[in-house]
């Protein structure tokens, strides 16, 4: 088999056999085929695509490139949940201690913020002490004890994988649903799933623009989680308003926090629960809502997330104390500058202007800032007088916020006319 | 300006400005864009194509990576010859002192055979001390004195197009339009050129094997050469015979010589008439195939060639002697296995039989053996008794030779219903 004959048969929408894909993938993950080969070859299937079946060999000579966890010491039921990023979604936080809770076990690998994405472990890592770096050990140990563990993608998980994103990052190939799919799902086989909740956002504060492509992926991932042994439930949820109220590290947290101590706001918890029932319903326990509401006004699954904080080296005192988490002081509130309707918000740019602020990063090896972040008081529909307060910005970098808040008014958009806000929950597919 | 954003722009269909081709050719021959962004933008090319200003700009470019030649001093036209590449084909060296012969200056700079193609500089350099690395003073002082000169391509021009030809040809993106086109407009555009004539093979022996491919090239050369200060007049030829009756780089400077004394073969000699028609025509000199014919007859064209030789150090003598050139002892006959008319010849087995006797090479960095080849008594359309002789080998190499005659008898298809071999000249487009 040789490399440019395998790029020129997917150049020219051939379908690759098991031992093709397979031949590519580890001889990539070797460094026997050079990156300016396969970028060439990344470029080919981004336009001539790849089928559920090459789709899934992918995923497989992706996951085994690296090693699997074995969890099958661990009886219950293993779920985790996969968000393809948006602005404000601190579902997962809220989610593995509430599931953690009702009895599966939640061995979760989250990523970093990039863009106008936050990320999970930065989030968890403004926690003082927080650690995101458990060994493969110690990941299992701690799944074994209380159920759920948030680390983050260890090199021994899918290099493939690492590899080929890094790459796909710098030569405009990101965007290729079978690349996509193959990407999540050969790292959620090597965690030694039963099934996978995958949350698809979609709207101007997602990565996927447009419904026709938030549907083909989400079919994709069914119909290579059919072809393999993790079940997939996918939900299409709107990213046309931030989620919840804030953004930014430490203030997630506290919203985090908040909403495990049943104070969250409204369409926070409403993604919150549908992604929670998919996961009962993977798990095939029963109770729907009423457990998750139970679990909530129990503590049970506050004390989970607690039980997270203590054996991940963070201090738990934050649950009651946020003074204990680093907030910026300086605050500055960005008012309406006409009364109405808001029509629009762009939260992709809600996104980058906390990268601005620090509280997120456009490179990889950038440091982030957990103290800044919004308070978002107004989503699209709601009514809003000239001088009311839009945004507080958290920042102490005054220069930084200065010019944050000239560019916070041209995120909204006020118009006399009425507009209704979108239905959250978009589609169920599984 | 920043290399994925164009990859990106590239990849979505739109056109990319002049200045955005200039900064990634220029920085990509700085090596400040790496291979494998490069890699991934010349694959978009090839997905979405470049339209003909796009390909102007990037041939531009191409040009100005390197050093372009002043033949201002030489107030001949300067006229030279391109062709994409076929089996038997030595047209180049009739041509080159033809012209010369009839006051055309012809700086011609080629390539090396590669794959089953064959490259005019390899046969030079069969005849006893030919050297094609001249620098470009002796280029231009051997022009001055003779009008002619036959070189490889030196690293002072288009050095992008060396650099980028390597990457395309390990990343299946060879075979795109506007690259082809760029990449031989780059070089002849730096030969300070007033014209050029384009031969473009078409056929089983050639790299464009479909007459839509051909036209869209031809039509490409045209318009950018409107664009340009170069004239192109381009050929469409057959390629599915072999060019004249021998193939191997020795046996086509015999066949070269024998045409310069009138005796060349009746294929060869109309390519050749046409070409020369066309660089005439560029040149303005009138007199057409009467004074090509009276070049040959007089012996004016044999002398250039000579001129040739001795100018750049080759062994004058072979001219008369041509057991002075490196050929091979040891001839077998391949006979035909039944009677029957030829009906097709795989022209490009032919070429990469060639390469298994060593008369050819696969990678650049082969060194090949001028002394093989093949005499081909039989084309398309040739009644064939069985037992009559297809081809004669010239190898030394006994296990090969062994190999190749097996090989051989598939090359030709002899059915009993004769079938006509198809019109050299396919189409004249300027």
């Amino acid at each position: 088999m040789n490399c440019i004959d395998l790029i020129r048969k997917k150049r020219d929408a051939y379908k690759l056999s098991k031992e093709e894909i397979r031949y590519l993938i580890s001889e990539y993950s070797k460094g026997n085929i050079p990156d300016y080969q396969f970028s060439a070859f990344l470029m080919a299937v981004y336009f001539q695509g790849m089928d559920f079946q090459e789709t899934t060999n992918l995923m497989q000579a992706m996951m085994d490139s690296g090693k699997s966890l074995d969890l099958s010491n661990i009886k219950k039921p293993k779920i985790d949940k996969h968000s393809t990023g948006g602005v404000g979604d601190k579902v997962s936080l809220i989610l593995a201690p509430l599931m953690a809770s009702c009895g599966i076990c939640v061995p979760m690998i989250s990523g970093r913020g990039l863009g106008h994405t936050g990320g999970t472990l930065d989030k968890l890592e403004s926690i003082p002490g927080f650690k995101t770096n458990l060994s493969i050990k110690q990941f299992k140990c701690q799944l074994k004890k209380i159920g759920v563990a948030m680390i983050g993608q260890t090199i021994e998980i899918a290099p493939a994988d690492k590899k080929m994103y890094a790459l796909r990052d710098v030569t405009a190939t990101v965007d290729s649903i079978p690349l996509i799919s193959a990407s999540i799902m050969s790292k959620k086989l090597a965690e030694d799933l039963d099934g996978l909740v995958l949350d698809i956002k979609l709207g101007n504060g997602a990565f996927i623009k447009d419904y026709k492509k938030a549907k083909e992926l989400a079919q994709t991932m069914i119909q290579i989680s059919k072809r393999s042994s993790v079940k997939v439930i996918t939900i299409l949820t709107d990213m046309n308003n931030p989620l919840g109220n804030y953004t930014g590290n430490s203030l997630e947290i506290i919203e985090t926090i908040e909403a495990l101590k049943g104070r969250g706001p409204e369409d926070l918890m409403e993604i919150t629960f549908a992604l929670a029932k998919a996961m009962l319903k993977l798990a095939k326990i029963k109770g729907g809502k009423k457990l998750l509401e139970k679990k909530i006004a129990s503590g049970g699954a506050l004390n989970k997330f607690k039980e997270i904080i203590h054996y991940q080296g963070g201090d738990v005192r934050v649950i009651e104390d946020y003074s204990r988490l680093p907030v910026a002081r300086n605050r500055i509130k960005v008012k309406a500058q006409k009364t109405g309707y808001i029509n629009h918000i762009n939260t992709f740019d809600i996104g980058m202007l906390l990268v601005q602020l620090g509280g997120g990063r456009f490179k990889k090896e950038e440091k982030i800032d957990p103290s800044c972040g919004f308070r978002i008081y107004k989503k699209i529909g709601d009514y809003v007088k000239k001088g009311e307060c839009l945004v507080k910005i958290f920042c102490d970098n005054r220069s930084k916020t200065r010019s944050v808040v000239k560019q916070m008014h041209d995120v909204f958009t006020i118009k006399t006319k009425f507009c209704r806000r979108k239905t959250l929950i978009r589609e169920i597919l599984h």
